[in-house]
């Protein structure tokens, strides 16, 4: 029994193996149409897409998955799909990756064949108009010309979600797409909490910059390490920078490349081929280098994963939140750290004569990385503290959205109330509000939460490694690097469940109270509160 | 009818562009993998690979391609299955390009569908195993290694070509899949007279080296424009001249790339996305640009191709006899030159110091770019003058092997008394000589002759452009360009056949009398014979 078992798991898993594949070389298309493809290969480009993606279908929709499948799993209760799990009589044939590859290839075949054809086709056709309707909206800072199409993704989320699961809210079906077994409920209750906590603290702070803002502004601290001219910072050097930090980190440079694109990114066709990017700015070098570091912490989650389990769903990483929280670790509690300021000061002053000639403290560097900016409206501009703000009243407006209390045409007067109550600022446009980002253009709701749910979990995972301020205090990557490895990295998609994992790894699921006593014990001694 | 034979055509390209686009896609993961790919990545870029290996296999192999060209296509000889045409009803339906295409689809598909996959996997774990032997035979230099791996591949395509074609030799159907059309007698007839005519001017010019070597040695030549040390011509600066030449010649940056890679070599993803590549020595430029004006030749063929006809057959470029004429028209015709010369050296002084110090005349360097090297045993370093014996002493030596009147374990003593008769060398050793390419280790039979047919049809196109001296000493590269894309380029496969498209271009098919002209003319004043 046990070894017909195997055959069929072997047979399902070669089957797999081909989709995932071509999702790589599909990564590779896009990888190269965004960091070295010239202009004009844009609609070639487009066709090999099609072609790969047709083909992606096709494999992702074999019956021959149904068939394998049904010798496999079994419903828990016949009427929710997503009570699948694996025949009793067979558990004992699978070892636990094995067990969890079969229950996301189920899922995978759920969410590819239970759209109909006509609904991918309406919705793709959707992600283009949408765009384009954004950037028109967007230039004429003008909400109601975008709200058509912000109503026609609702409809449509909501009409696949209840395809994909009818007996799941649509709110977690959706969410569970970006981290797999989260829910609304749980993000309201880490939110709530987050939003309590954080809003005074920024008031604090906002305060203390009024009194001081010779001292606190960000303007006097981020001068420190700005120029006002072009070139200061010579690209050429930055990468050379960026590169050796990057290497530092853990980032194996014969399994990877870093290179420049309009928007920094990450990408992998294997755990030995990774690709990041960064774009850098010569009148400053901390944004290239902070996205180099926060790139490379998702690559590293990449190049870290299962090797056994290649091309498999039980490889992947668990979604967008552990996947921030990657990024985030790196970026913000190794990379905003003294100790790192410390060591890469120097060596910035030695490539750039400009930050020589400044003469700045270890401790202004420090400050200016750490700077937050309380005069600002774009999400992608903000930092640490302000940051999740941005998130939570996002997430708000779509569940209102979402659960009918708020209508679409309201959506710009919900984000600046919300903004004036949380950020305390009042936002001047619909362009500088609501418009600011892409995301809603192509239906992408409920995932920007998990920005917010990885910077918890990543503030959690530091807080959980033994002894992580000593360290930090000693720049001891390759440390870190391991226990993430073995803790985070290797168990790619095993568990199912991002909070599972974090229990599994730090002892607990997601505990924002972790995240804010971070925040408030190292703001409070950087703004003297 | 003609509706209905319309709808059938539409179905069958359709289904081709498929695969064709899944050649392109294949095309990036080969033109990274030589370019960008970091080491580790090579497991997983095999692995990709792979898949869009099989998948291209499925769609080559798919029988709707018969049912569908049964419709279409009956044989003129029922004996032969070359001698295929398009049903004479369905004739007044389809437009010359259509007709091309679908006899092309109907030639591709038998020699995808004769060979069974058990040879092709033969083949495939040969192809493997003998690079690995060739590698290491030429380290001990020794062919007796390599003579088992030659035999068996000599039988595997012996088998293969009367698998595809019964009824033709095999040596026409191996040299068909490079040049379309051409048959070993008419390459016989070819070679024969430029063998005659070539073999006494080397002679002469031989003479007139030992006569006067520091007026016309290579040394003396070459050092002109070469420098003993390293770093005397920086990668950056010769990257620089290869771009404006380049561009110059006609290569758009915003429908192309050129990189660097161990062999230079020319890709293309679709007629707006092209690449090329090259290497640079630092202790001298010539080589590096001479690549580049190379590849580009070989790009603005890919790039000129009927845009109609994106993805199908008829628009590939017509074989490799073809495509070296257009390599070499630039590199040779245009490339060395001397109004060339008297255009791009001075803009090489202003980058190069050490040319400036030179002060080297005209006269001295396009003497320099057109060296005879007399005393050189490899091919990829011979000559204009001197490459033609190379390719005929391997043409002549494939042909004895296969009508069994060479055995394999003769081939270096036949090619060392061939190198002698014709080039005037006793070969030292086998790894500087039957050895010397890596060609025959990947069964690549009758595929040498190509380079120069390909060479002949240059200096053919060259002499058949109206006032292409006119345009040389202008430089007018437009012009030319102009000439070949309507001429050659845009049409693509159609004639089936490259002399036919010479017939066509130039009113005559391959006539090797004006190569020799060509040739006689210039090396007779470089060498004052």
């Amino acid at each position: 029994m046990a070894s017909s078992l195997r055959t069929v798991y072997t047979h399902l898993v070669d089957h797999v193996k081909k989709y995932k594949v071509l999702q790589s070389v599909n990564a590779l298309l896009e990888w190269d149409e965004l960091v070295m493809m010239p202009n004009n290969g844009a609609d070639s480009r487009g066709q090999h897409k099609t072609v790969v993606a047709s083909l992606t279908h096709d494999l992702q929709t074999n019956p021959l998955i149904e068939q394998y499948l049904s010798q496999l799993v079994e419903l828990h209760d016949p009427k929710d799909i997503s009570s699948v799990r694996v025949k009793s009589c067979s558990e004992s044939a699978f070892n636990e990756y094995e067990i969890s590859n079969i229950i996301l290839i189920h899922k995978e075949y759920q969410r590819n064949t239970k759209i109909p054809k006509e609904l991918v086709e309406r919705a793709s056709e959707l992600s283009s108009r949408g765009y384009h309707t954004w950037v028109k909206a967007r230039k004429s800072s003008n909400w109601s010309e975008f709200a058509g199409v912000m109503q026609e993704w609702i409809d449509i989320r909501r009409e696949m979600s209840l395809l994909i699961n009818p007996s799941k809210n649509v709110c977690d079906t959706l969410l569970d797409e970006y981290d797999p077994g989260m829910t609304c409920e749980e993000v309201d209750h880490v939110f709530s909490y987050i939003k309590k906590e954080l809003v005074p603290l920024i008031q604090s702070i906002r305060k203390r910059v009024q009194e001081q803002p010779e001292k606190y502004g960000d303007e006097a601290l981020l001068s420190k390490l700005q120029s006002t001219n072009e070139g200061t910072f010579p690209v050429d050097k930055q990468a050379e920078l960026a590169k050796l930090v990057a290497k530092d980190i853990g980032f194996n440079f014969e399994g990877g490349r870093l290179d420049v694109s309009v928007h920094p990114f990450s990408t992998s066709f294997s755990t030995d081929d990774l690709r990041i990017t960064t774009r850098y700015d010569t009148k400053e070098f901390v944004n290239g280098l902070a996205g180099v570091i926060h790139e490379t912490g998702h690559s590293l989650y990449e190049g870290g994963l299962n090797r056994s389990y290649a091309y498999q769903p039980v490889q992947s990483a668990l979604g967008t939140t552990i996947h921030e929280s990657q990024s985030l670790f790196w970026e913000r509690h190794v990379g905003l750290s003294l100790p790192f300021w410390k060591k890469w000061y120097p060596v910035a002053e030695e490539m750039f004569p400009y930050l020589k000639e400044k003469n700045n403290s270890i401790e202004d560097v420090y400050r200016a990385a750490n700077v937050v900016t309380l005069n600002n409206f774009i999400r992608i501009e903000s930092d640490e503290l302000t940051y999740p703000m941005h998130v939570i009243l996002r997430f708000e407006i779509e569940k209102a959205l979402f659960d009918g209390s708020l209508k679409v045409e309201d959506v710009p007067k919900a984000w600046n109330q919300k903004f004036k109550e949380y950020l305390g600022l009042d936002v001047p446009s619909d362009a500088k509000g609501a418009l600011q980002d892409v995301h809603w253009s192509s239906g992408a709701f409920f995932y920007f939460p998990t920005y917010l749910l990885g910077a918890a979990a990543s503030a959690q995972i530091a807080s959980a490694i033994p002894d992580f301020e000593k360290h930090i205090q000693e720049n001891n990557y390759p440390h870190l690097k391991k226990w993430l490895n073995e803790n985070i990295h290797a168990r790619g998609s095993v568990t199912l469940n991002s909070n599972r994992l974090l229990e599994e790894a730090t002892g607990q699921k997601l505990n924002p109270e972790i995240f804010i006593n971070y925040l408030k014990n190292k703001y409070s001694k950087l703004y003297d509160l």
